[in-house]
Order: C-alpha cells, then sequence, then structure tokens
C-alpha cells in the first residue's frame, strides 16, 4: 500500500464547500486502498488579511512575529480539511508543521528545510489516519515557528514525499496542467503530459507562474516526482520528473513576460572586472538580474545590457547610474518597454535548427529583437512589448501547434 | 524587579486600534521597571467565526481538531501584540501555549493544566523582552494541542502568576472590577477593592459574569493574588485573593440569576437512598444541580425541590419524572419562571442577623421567598422571575449602600 502526498493550495480550500470537495477527493484516493498525506495551504485571501493586519501595527513588522502570525492561516485550513473528513466518516490527523516533524533553518519569512522527523505522520498513516499537515511552515533549531516564504506549501509536499518516500506527489491547483504557453494569450495552447525539472525550472524564471523555482529545485536534488493538476477536474496533469531523452517535440513550452525591464550602459570600458563591478553593486542590494547581455568591444569599449523585474527598475537604475558614473560610461539608459519571450525545451543545443527557427518565426511576424540570450535548454529573446502576444502566437505556432 | 502578568481579553484587543492601546499599557508597565508576561485572547468574535466554519463541515467536529482550529485564534492575537509592542521600541517574544511550556492533559476543549514549564518565558524575560503567551490553550502528553475552555485565559494568566512567581497578576476586563451588583440593574452599585477566592467563587456560581470558577480555583489552589479591572481606565479594580477578616461590610455583593429553573418532587417517601438515587440518575447525565432544599417529612413523607440551568431543565425534567415514578412520588412539577438572588460575604455565618435582614428586605419590597439555601459565606433565595431586578435593588440597598 503505497504513500500518497497530495497539496491543495489556497483557492482550492477558499471556502467550507471547496474543503468539502477536497475532503471528497481526499477520501476516495483512502478508500482506493492508498495511504493519504495531505498539505494545504491557507484559505483564499488569509494570509494577505493578516499581513495588512499587521501592516496596521508597524511598517516593517518583525519577521519572526510575521511567521507566528501568518502560520496560523493553514493551520486552520489544517483543522478544517480534518474536520470535513470526518464528516464523511474517515479518521484524520491534523498536524501543524512542528508537529509534523518539519525543520527548518532561522531564516524568518523564507526558511529552508533542514530536515524532516516523519515518525510522527508514519505513525498516524499506521493507524490508519489520513493525515493532513499544515503547508508552508515549520520550527527553528531555536524553537520560534518558521515559514517558507510564498509557495512554500508545495515545497513542504514535495519535502514530505521525500522524507516517506511517497509512491505518488500530487499539486493540485486551479489550472489542469503545465501548458505549452499561457492559455488566455495562445488558445492553441496544450498540456504538457511530461516534463523536466530542469524545463520547469526555466518556465518559472522565464516568467510562467506554475510554481517556485524552490519547490521545483529541492524535487530535482532529491528525485521526487510530482505530478501538477487541477482540484476539479479528474484527467490532465503534467509530470515533472527526470526525463532524460525526449521523442518527437524538442521545444516543450513557450513563455511570455512582460514584467521585465531592461537597462543599458552605454560605452563602458572593456577591462577585467567592470561586469564585476556592476552587478556586485545590484546584488548588495539584493536585486535579482536575469538576462545579461554584453556585445564584442569596439576601440576598447563595448555596450553591456541586463533586464531585472519591473518591481525593482527604479531601484536598479539609481545604482546602475552611480555605477556608470563611476565607470566613466557614456550613458546609463532604462526601458521599461520591452517583453521577453522564451522557448524551453530539453536538448536543443543538440538541434541547432531551434534559435533560427525561433528567430525566422518572429521576423515573418513583423517582430524586432532587441537582446537574445540563451541556456542549454532555452531561448529568450527581448522584445517591444506591444508584440509580446504576437510573438507568443507566432512562436507557438512554429515550435507546437 | 519583579514580574507582572498582565492578561486581556478578546475585547481588548478586538481591533488594531485597541491592539495597540494595549501595547501602549504594556510598555508603560515595562518602562517603569518590570518584567512583563501578557497572556492574550482571541481577537473580538474571532472563536465564534472558527467555530461556525467549523459547524458548515460537521455537526460536531472532532474535539481534537476543534482545539487545533480555535488556537489559531489566540496565536493571531499574541503575534499582532508583539508587532504593536516592536512598534513601540520594545522588544517582544511572542509563545504559542506549547512553545510556552503550558502542558495539559488530553481532555481536547476542556483541558487541565498539568504543569508549566517555565523556562523558556523567564529566559527571554532575562533577556529583557516582553513575553506574550497565546492564552487558552496547551499541549497534551500526546503532543497535540488543546484548549482549556471559555474562560481559559485567565487561567493561563493565572498560572503562569504562579509558575514565575509573579508579583502581580492583572486581569484586564471591559469592566473595571468586581461589583457589588449588576450596575446595568442596580445603578448605586460600587466596585469592592477586595474580595476573597471563595466570595469570587460563590458570586461565579450565582450568576455573576466576572470569571470563569476554574480560573479562581486555580488562584486559590495555590495562592496565586489577582486584580481584576478595565483595559481602558487607569484607576479601580478589585484585588482577588486571601482575605482572612474584614472590617465593617459583611455582606460583599449581592447577584441574581436569572438563568435557574426549579423542579420539585412532591409527597416523596423519606428513606435513606431517595436523594442519591435521584441526584445520581441527573449526574449520570451531566446536569449540575444549583441549589437543593429538602423539608422536613410528615408521616413519612417529603417535598424535594433543587434548580438547575434553564437551559438543561427540559432534559433534567425528563430524568426527573422517570426516577418520580420509579419512587411512586405522587407528582413531579417543573417552573422556569424563578430568579435566585444570593447575598455573599465571607463570616456571614458569625453574623446570624445576615439571613434576617435580607428576608426582610424582601419582604418589605412585597416579595415572596419560594426557597431558601445558605452556605458558609452566602445566602440564595428563590423568588419570582417577575421580582428579580426589585429584590436585587432592594437587598443591595439594605446591605451596600
Amino acid at each position: 500500500m503505497g504513500i500518497i502526498v497530495q497539496k491543495y493550495g489556497g483557492s482550492s480550500v477558499a471556502t467550507p464547500e471547496k474543503i468539502r470537495r477536497v475532503a471528497e477527493r481526499v477520501v476516495n484516493t483512502y478508500k482506493s486502498g492508498n495511504k493519504v498525506v495531505v498539505v494545504v495551504s491557507a484559505m483564499g485571501k488569509t494570509t494577505d488579511t493578516l499581513i495588512d493586519l499587521a501592516k496596521q501595527l508597524h511598517n516593517f513588522p518583525p519577521t519572526r512575529e510575521m511567521d507566528l502570525l501568518l502560520s496560523t492561516g493553514e493551520i486552520v485550513s489544517v483543522a478544517l480539511l480534518c474536520i470535513a473528513i470526518e464528516n464523511l466518516g474517515c479518521e484524520a490527523e491534523g498536524l501543524p508543521g512542528f508537529l509534523a516533524g518539519i525543520r527548518t533553518d532561522s531564516s524568518h519569512t523564507k526558511a529552508r528545510i533542514c530536515t524532516i522527523d516523519a515518525r510522527r505522520i508514519l505513525e498516524e498513516l499506521k493507524n490508519g489516519k489520513i493525515v493532513v499537515v499544515a503547508g508552508f511552515q515549520g520550527i527553528s533549531p531555536e524553537e520560534n515557528i518558521t515559514t517558507l516564504g510564498r509557495g512554500g506549501s508545495d515545497l513542504t509536499a514535495i519535502a514530505i514525499a521525500g522524507a516517506v518516500k511517497a509512491e505518488k506527489c500530487e499539486i493540485y491547483t486551479d489550472v489542469p496542467g503545465v501548458f505549452t504557453a499561457d492559455p488566455n494569450i495562445v488558445p492553441e495552447a496544450r498540456i504538457i503530459p511530461i516534463i523536466s525539472y530542469r524545463e520547469m525550472l526555466e518556465m518559472a524564471s522565464a516568467g510562467a507562474k506554475v510554481m517556485q523555482s524552490r519547490a521545483v529545485e529541492f524535487a530535482q536534488k532529491y528525485h521526487i516526482p510530482f505530478v501538477v493538476k487541477s482540484t476539479f477536474a479528474d484527467n490532465g496533469g503534467t509530470m515533472v520528473t527526470e526525463v532524460n531523452f525526449k521523442e518527437g517535440a524538442i521545444v516543450s513550452s513557450v513563455t511570455l513576460d512582460e514584467k521585465q525591464s531592461k537597462i543599458t550602459f552605454f560605452h563602458v570600458p572593456d577591462r577585467p572586472g567592470v561586469a564585476a563591478r556592476i552587478f556586485g553593486a545590484l546584488g548588495k542590494e539584493n536585486i535579482n538580474v536575469d538576462i545579461i547581455v554584453q556585445n564584442v568591444s569596439l576601440q576598447g569599449y563595448t555596450d553591456l545590457s541586463f533586464t531585472v523585474n519591473s518591481a525593482e527598475l527604479d531601484k536598479a537604475f539609481k545604482i546602475a547610474k552611480e555605477t556608470g558614473n563611476e565607470l566613466n560610461c557614456k550613458e546609463v539608459a532604462s526601458d521599461s518597454d520591452i517583453a521577453k519571450i522564451t522557448v524551453i525545451g530539453l536538448g536543443m543545443m543538440n538541434h541547432p535548427g531551434v534559435a533560427a527557427r525561433m528567430f525566422k518565426a518572429l521576423a515573418d511576424a513583423g517582430i524586432n529583437i532587441e537582446m537574445i540570450s540563451t541556456s542549454e535548454i532555452k531561448i529568450s529573446c527581448i522584445i517591444k512589448k506591444q508584440d509580446g502576444q504576437k510573438a507568443l502566437k507566432a512562436v507557438h505556432k512554429e515550435f507546437i501547434e
């Protein structure tokens, strides 16, 4: 009898009615002869409501107390789901993170899981109970409640699946799986039945809002396959796992990220240490840089561009201008009117035609490319924001339809 | 530097604005050179909201999960109060019951405190922190979250005060102290400056809604004096302690309980074992009996009356009728149209005139007495419900004004 770990997100448990439906699915899984561990997030907007309360009392609420506060949201979901399961005649055991043996480091609001002592979970399963665990939380070595940051419940589920050697880990969400492109923009987009960890990671960093990178990284590191599927539909879903080879399609998905901005250093001295200086200054302020492009130099000078999340543009641009002055570069410019289109696929580098086909598809659609960046499994192009959706459709058509 | 334990009820922390005011009072106490431990209840109607959610999922939600659910309410208050305290520039440490070392038995929803391991609290105090503890909750030997039942936060505060050997324990509430009578009915009612545990206990069982008996019993058992006062006023308050003698007033308070009902067995055989049979049957069904009166017998028969909480009258009356049949008693009657008026005062029994004065005050007000019951420190009379408020005013005037 295998163990199945199921994770339900906040929108899946937003109301008593939805909790009842989740309970039915859990009980069905149990009655099919499985041992079941369920991980749940806080109901709907609970976390935002709690944050709002805290902000009314402090502009920068202390992180330790924020963790204590936010951890209650998941515990409420745990208790209510247990109550709904018991109403269907099965026995349930609800556990806050600390009782489920989830030990983290002491980085409040973004703690990392150190170990999972799964003895309590395994014991309750042995007693025939459905175990419901609060996602997103644990306890630090100093015995303080910690949280894992946004998306932390996925991480909890995957880590528990690893700790109990689960047969399956199912991440239930409000979409029926991972799509080849955003179906709101590309109606022809399809669900990808199987995808590798690395492609999922590239998709997350390419702007697809499927899952937090940390959960996927954890799954990759500990070889824990999982399925992403819809709470309120029985079929479909995307299996995320190690994929070593693939027949047919090389490109598994196309993503569009409209929340990037570009900063360019014009005519910067091309000597060792310049890039380190620029990105060191940004790193010190915790600004994540996405794509970096530097062209060949001309007479000892070069142009250097990079993209950042638009929300951080002002802060990044201020730092960039200061660094530009110190480096005597001619000009530092910013542009928030851009979008990033990315094709992702394992083994892409062994198929040299992929890049050319992408560039041609964009050219045929009359779209100009401003920057290009490639990795082993992805190609990203920066284009004008207004061309974004047209580009997504064109590239999706080229590779997937 | 002494330790002060302060407890704030749900209405004192019902909104962010009220939490801010509580934080100010706490910080003032701290800055006056005290070590401070604060115990808080859930915000306003939080507990009721959570119960309502649970009832939508199960008619009789399992108690273990109810405890897990309800315990979150106090934790939210703890975190928010800490955040408000830190906003005023002091360091706070918020602790759920289990982290504060509160170990209970396993009686979910009405657990009893077994031990308090105060090491964590004392250590944080030593580090100069204000410690904020979630009231109403603990952890069982099986490592499950438990709650102490309604009014449990008072119990938490008093038990912690005992465990840390506090100099003072202050129970803040929405009334400015313990009154000589309900001020809504008797405008002349005054706050009692000092009262004994035993009088407080009699008041609770006489229907005054000041504090749960369990908290007072605990305080009495472990000799922990405490003060009941208003959150939003600086003066006043009632000290509850061991009082061995008292000058002046003998009667400290007068209470009216309009939620009692009476059951009478008419013409019941007066032989050993009859009372045991009647009250054994009621006890088996967990029905609390308040006053019991049995008159002298006449020709081997007697009449026996007792009162119960009106909410339990139907259940009690059904049992009483069955027992009455078995005992061949002539009739069993019930009456919910009654009220109980009680005068409470230490040393009352050494002042034989008290009872007579009470009966005369009632007679002068034209009120008939149906039943009388006395203990060492109280005299209760059952009267018609319509006479209740008039009786309260008359008796309060006689003894207190």
